[in-house]
C-alpha cells in the first residue's frame, strides 16, 4: 500500500511546489501556487499538518511521518495510517455527512491527505480549557457516535460488506498497537514511557493494586481486539473535534479500527470529564460552578442524543442481518426489549472505556492539555487524583451506573473529594 | 481463489484416474490406480465425500460442491470453502495435534482435500444413536475445544498474526452466512425450509412467542457476527466427530470462523443434549438410564476438562497481549479473578448457543438423526418438546446456571416432563 521508497516529508518550503500542480487544489485555493501561504500547525503525536491558503479558499494538508511524531524516530510507524484515515473519512461521511472534512485529493505513496479546512473552528480541548461553550455540542457529537456506530454495524450493513471491510481495516496493525500499548497496558504497570505528576504515587498504587479493576480493564481490552461491531474513529477525544460557538466537525480517524460500539462515546466523556475535573485550575471562583455544570450538561446531551438517535436509525434503518424483523416486528412484537439491552451493553463499555481513558491520559505516555498545562504541581495532582479514582470507580461499577444522571452525580461527588 | 471452468466434479468411476498421478496419493496407497478401491460415503449436507483404498492404505477425498447438497443447485455455494477447510485444519493440528486429519494434498481449483482416513472410526452421532460408549470422550473434546479457543486467540497469538488470520478468514461470507440464515434467524420465524414433527405447534408458538428470548437468540448472533476472539470449529456437532471405542478425532471444519470462545463448546453440547434427550426411543428401559447418565457424565467431563485445559494454558501458554503478566503476575496478583471471569463468560456464551443448536435442529432445515430416526411422530415429538423447552431455558437463564451440575440437573427434569 506505500512506496517507501518515493516517500519523501513535505516542508513549509517544498509544499506549494509539489502540490501546485495538482488542478483540484489550484482550482479551491486560487492563483498561483508560488503566493499560497504555508504554515505547519501540527500539534497532534503522529503526523505533520499544514494550513495552505491561496487567494479563494484554504485547505488543510496532513502527511503522515514515518515515526511516532512525539517520541521520534526510535518509534517507527507505518505510512500506511494515511490509507486508513482516507478510507475512514469516507466511510464516516456516508454514515454522517457533513461531520468530517472532505476529502480534496489522496497520495497513498506520500501518505498524504489534502482535505477541507474548517474554519473559523478551533479544537474543542483548546476551547474548554479557555472557558467557551459550543452550543450544540452533546448533539452533534451524540449524533455522530449513534450513526458512525448503527451504520458501520451488521444492524444496516449487509454482512459480506462489513466482512469485507474488517478484513480491509484488519490490515491496520501497528496503529491499534498503540491503543493497545498506551492505553490498555502501559498505565497499570511501570512500563518506561509512562509519566505521572509528583504527589500521585499513592494513587498510582492503588489503581495498580487493584485486581478488580485490572481484571475489568482486561476484559475491555479484549473487547477491544475482538468485538469488531462497528467501525469505531479510534481515537475520538476532544483534540478530535473542532468547533466554533454553534458548529462541531471531527477529525483525525487514522486509529479507525473494528471495535466496540461503546468505544468512541466512552473516550469522548472521558474526554469532557477530564476537562470538567480540570477546571478550578482553568477558572476563577465566580465562572468555575457555571462552566463545570455547562461540560455536566453536554455529557448528558450527548448520551441522550446517542440513545435517541440509535433508537431512530434502530427503526428506520435496522436493514442488516441483527435483530431481524420477521422475528420481531412482522410477528407483533416490539423490539424495544433488545434494543434497550443493546443500549445498556454500550453503555456499560461505554464507561468502562471511559475510566481506562481517564487513567491513560495522567499516567501513559501522551497526557491531555487540559492537565497538563496547570503549572501548580500540587494543584494538578489534586485533580488528576480525583479523575484517576472516578475512572477506578466506574471501571468497577460500570454495570450499574444507570443513566447519564447518576454518571454526572458522580462527577460531582469526586469533584468535591480529596483523592490524593 | 478458485477458477471454476477447470472445476470438475469427482465420481467413483473419474477418482482414480484423476488422482491416481499424484505421488503422494499414489505412495500412500500403493499399487496401481486402477486397483483402488472408491467408494461415495458422504452423508452431509454439503460435499462429495469418497473412501479410497488401496493395497497399503487408504485416503479420504473430499470435495466441495459449488451447492448445497442437501438443496440441490438452487442453493448455490462457493467452492472457496476446501480452501477455508484446508486452513482451518492445518491451525487445528498446530493447536491440538492429532485432533484432526493430517492433509495429504489439496488442490484449490478442484476445491478437493485428501486427507487421512481415521479407522475403524465411527461417526459419533451415530454411535450415540446406537448406544455405544466412548472412553475419554469428553476429556478428548473438551481438551480440543480449549486448546483451539485458547491458541487461536489474542491470549496466545501476537496481535498482528490474529489480525492477518481474522483478515483471510472473513473472506468466507456464504458459509457462515448459512449458519447465520439457518440457525440464527430461520429457527424464530415462519421460514420457507423450516419443518417441525406433527405436535409441536404450541411449542414452536411458545418459542417464537417468547420475545426476551428471542432477544437473547439475537445478542448471541451479534456475537457470533463480531465477537471475533478465536477460530472457532464452526460446526462442532456431532457429526463432526469420529471414534472408536476409545479414540475420538475431529473433522469437517469448512464453517470455521473467527467468532467467540464459548461457540464450539456450546454447540457440542447442544449435541450431546439432544443424544440424551432422543435415547428413550433408541434403548430398552433396561439399558436407558444408564446411557442416558453416561450422556451427561460426557457434558460434565467436556466442560471439567475444557476449564481445567484452558487454564493451564492461561498459566502456561498466556504470550499474548491480553491479561499482560506484567499487570497480573509481575506485581505478585494473581490472575485467577480475571481467568474465572473469562471461564464464566464462555460457559454463559457456550449455554446461549447450546440453546439456540436445540432449536434450530428440531425446527429449521437441518435436523438430525438423533431425533429425526424415531419412527413414531408422536414419541418423536413428546422427546423434541423436551429439547426445544430446555434450550429455551438455557437462553432465558444461561447467566445464573453455575457449573455442569446444575446443566445436568436442570436436563433431568426437562427428561422427565410434558413439555408438549
Amino acid at each position: 500500500m506505500e512506496n517507501a521508497s518515493k516517500y519523501e516529508a513535505l516542508t513549509v518550503e517544498t509544499l506549494a511546489s509539489r502540490l501546485g500542480g495538482i488542478a483540484t487544489i489550484l482550482n479551491r485555493l486560487g492563483g498561483d501556487a508560488s503566493d499560497w501561504k504555508v504554515n505547519e500547525v501540527g500539534d497532534g503525536n503522529l503526523n505533520l499538518v499544514f494550513i495552505v491558503s491561496g487567494a479563494s479558499g484554504a485547505v488543510i494538508v496532513k502527511q503522515a511521518l514515518p515515526y511516532v511524531r512525539l517520541v521520534g524516530d526510535s518509534w517507527p510507524l507505518p505510512l500506511y495510517r494515511a490509507f486508513y484515515e482516507h478510507h475512514a473519512l469516507k466511510r464516516q461521511e456516508a454514515y454522517d455527512p457533513g461531520s468530517v472534512p472532505e476529502i480534496y485529493h489522496f497520495d497513498e505513496t506520500q501518505a498524504l491527505i489534502v482535505m477541507e479546512h474548517f474554519s473559523p473552528h478551533a479544537i474543542l480541548r483548546n476551547k474548554l480549557i479557555a472557558g467557551e461553550r459550543v452550543s450544540g455540542l452533546g448533539r452533534r457529537l451524540g449524533e455522530f457516535c449513534a450513526r458512525t456506530a448503527f451504520r458501520g454495524s451488521e444492524l444496516r450493513m449487509a454482512s459480506a460488506d462489513k466482512k469485507a471491510d474488517v478484513a480491509l481495516f484488519a490490515g491496520n496493525v501497528e496503529i491499534p498497537a498503540i491503543t493497545e500499548a498506551v492505553v490498555f497496558r502501559d498505565p497499570y504497570f511501570n512500563a518506561d514511557m509512562n509519566h505521572h505528576t509528583p504527589g500521585l504515587d499513592p494513587v498510582v498504587a492503588t489503581l495498580r493494586g487493584d485486581v478488580a479493576m485490572k481484571a475489568e480493564v482486561q476484559h475491555l481490552f479484549r473487547a477491544f481486539s475482538a468485538k469488531a461491531e462497528t467501525l469505531c474513529h479510534g481515537d475520538l477525544h476532544s483534540g478530535s473535534a473542532m468547533c466554533t460557538a454553534d458548529d462541531t466537525r471531527v477529525i483525525d480517524p487514522e486509529f479507525a479500527f473494528y471495535g466496540p460500539m461503546g468505544f468512541d462515546i466512552g473516550m469522548l466523556i472521558a474526554n469532557y470529564l477530564m476537562a470538567y475535573f480540570s477546571q478550578p485550575a482553568h477558572r476563577t471562583v465566580s465562572d468555575l460552578d457555571g462552566y463545570q455544570e455547562w461540560i455536566l450538561s453536554v455529557v448528558e446531551e450527548t448520551w441522550t442524543t446517542f440513545k435517541s438517535e440509535f433508537a431512530a436509525l434502530w427503526s428506520s434503518e435496522r436493514t442488516g442481518m441483527l435483530y431481524d424483523r420477521r422475528i420481531f416486528e412482522d410477528q407483533g412484537h416490539g423490539a424495544d426489549g433488545p434494543l434497550n439491552a443493546l443500549l445498556a451493553e454500550i453503555w456499560s463499555d461505554a464507561l468502562g472505556y471511559c475510566g481506562i481513558e481517564m487513567h491513560r491520559r495522567t499516567l501513559s505516555i501522551a497526557h491531555n492539555a487540559d492537565f497538563e498545562t496547570i503549572e501548580d504541581v500540587a494543584a494538578r495532582a489534586r485533580l488528576e487524583a480525583r479523575n484517576m479514582m472516578m475512572g477506578r470507580r466506574l471501571l468497577l461499577e460500570r454495570g450499574e451506573i444507570d443513566g447519564a444522571a447518576n454518571l454526572l452525580a458522580m462527577a460531582r461527588r469526586f469533584n468535591g473529594e480529596d483523592c490524593t
